[in-house]
């Protein structure tokens, strides 16, 4: 078994030799592009993971790592048109490093050679397997960037209808990664779908996380802006919640700040964290979080391979979720 | 075996059961609306023929041929906003009648649910047979986009290049219809192949067809206004033939025409079709279509059934190719 930096060490390389071909270069280029930019690569490796709890040849799944890993920069290069963002990881987005019309195509072409690398794990059966799994998941993502698209928009969103959202537009793509590492081993269906969950779980227990550092994170370790979604007005699990527990002065002042902009965001800013702070909001949240984080341990002790098998993946898990929340 | 009305009508049937989720209606709802504008269903009707060819059971490939008609869909869906087009078979196109985020978005899920109907066919080692097909397809008709965009913009286009574009954006999903019909019935590979090849040659005919009509057509049968493509100052077969053939003094005025606007478009309009006509460029492109149509039908005679069973194939693509042409 391999540990972390091994496992990201086996997908660089896999990745350097693949690369998109040369021509249409200037169909291929920002696909390339997009790519390097970086990220954690955790998607990949969740499925090395997945893979390696059943077998030791991480090396096999390789091909579906890389799949999901296409498959998130096909998301990423569609929603960044879709949300108008100039930038992603600190570089010009394909759209205004290009235009429109090549992050449109590009980011077709990556999706289909996302499903051409999930061809090259091993039988057809195993293969059927994978893209059905692939399959659910990506309808999955575009009906949760369709729902969050929608929710910008609209006045009233309930927590279940948010925690739906999170978990297709981002959490079930990290339960299909494990899912599909597993169905690349050949796994039994119940361990499969065990992972899935765990995954699905932890994902929504992240994204949760990511709305609380947002608000409460330490400005030095978290790297963006701290009070980043208050100044957009986002509809994070944070507003939600106060909505629904503060008495109606506070929901009032919220929805107020929620509808100017931020002439002085230092104020904005310290005004919603203390509607927060009065209602325990932070608390609130991140019981929240514990509740999702702690069931989705539940589904990974249900796994039935050896305890030591599954360290690797339970530390890189629990270590992503323990930063400063 | 069933004739092209009774196959039309198993494809309309089909459609009718397979609707997009009602859920989000704003992801799936242009979905079934680009479904509705009409078009002829001829890639769908090329996968049941292609299957007919090997088995008396069309039913069974109905979910591959609908999956080509949801590709054929999604990339007329991208096309559209790449192309900025207001209008698609006379009704506003997705991007015109929602926003270009929505038919972006709806595309995406299209090609995705067209990965889902194919699995559906048969046996783990066919539908691995149809997904591989079908990416090299899908993959190809993505460079024959970005060929045709590169073109717009580029001065010099030489006709070996155009016959790949067209070849790529639009015959090779004709021949892999057909491919892809073959295979559902688990036809020979030398055989799928050559049916391949005929969709494709066929398909580059078609296109040679369009170019010859669109200056030559008769203008009640045409449906379109005839001279469409002088008017927008195309790089087609006509035009790069003439460019090929044509005397100095003829090419320089073809290409001053193709620099100027349309304020008097009967007299630009007859102007270029006099260049065409003393350089006798209609009867060339015409011996250029028929090369690409003999070609076709000699891979369809090396398909090893009974020529009785290719007759309504035969007769399907031979009245499609003798339109006024």
């Amino acid at each position: 078994m391999r540990d972390l930096p091994q496992l990201l060490h086996l997908i660089a390389s896999f990745s350097k030799e693949n690369r998109f071909p040369a021509l249409p270069i200037e169909l291929y280029e920002p696909c390339n592009y997009i790519l390097t930019l970086g990220g954690k690569r955790l998607r990949p490796a969740l499925v090395l993971m997945g893979h390696e709890l059943f077998s030791d040849n991480a090396e096999d799944a390789l091909p579906v790592a890389w799949a999901v890993e296409l498959f998130h920069n096909f998301s990423l290069m569609h929603d960044d048109i879709m949300d108008a963002a100039p930038l992603r990881r600190g570089e010009p987005t394909v759209h205004h490093k290009w235009n429109t019309t090549t992050a449109i195509l590009s980011g077709d072409v990556m999706l289909i050679y996302a499903y051409r690398f999930l061809t090259h794990c091993g039988n057809a059966d195993t293969v059927l397997r994978l893209v059905n799994i692939f399959n659910r998941v990506a309808t999955e993502v575009c009906e949760g960037q369709q729902m969050d698209m929608n929710f910008e928009t609209r006045s009233e969103v309930g927590i279940p209808e948010y925690l739906k959202m999170i978990a297709l537009k981002t959490a079930v793509l990290l339960g299909g990664a494990l899912e599909m590492g597993a169905a690349s081993a050949n796994a039994p269906t119940t361990d499969a779908q065990h992972l899935y969950e765990f995954g699905r779980l932890a994902g929504i227990a992240f994204q949760i996380q990511d709305d609380l550092l947002d608000t409460y994170g330490d400005p030095i370790k978290f790297g963006k802006q701290v009070g980043g979604d208050i100044l957009q007005n986002k509809k994070t699990l944070l507003v939600l919640k106060a909505l629904e527990v503060a008495p109606e002065v506070d929901c009032r002042e919220l929805l107020q700040w929620m509808q100017t902009g931020s002439e002085n965001p230092l104020e904005k800013i310290a005004a919603v964290r203390a509607i927060f702070n009065r209602n325990a909001i932070q608390e609130l949240v991140s019981n929240e979080k514990k509740r999702f984080q702690q069931e989705a341990f539940g589904h990974l002790a249900s796994v039935q391979v050896p305890e030591a098998r599954k360290e690797i993946l339970r530390k890189t898990v629990a270590d992503l979720l323990e930063r400063d929340s």
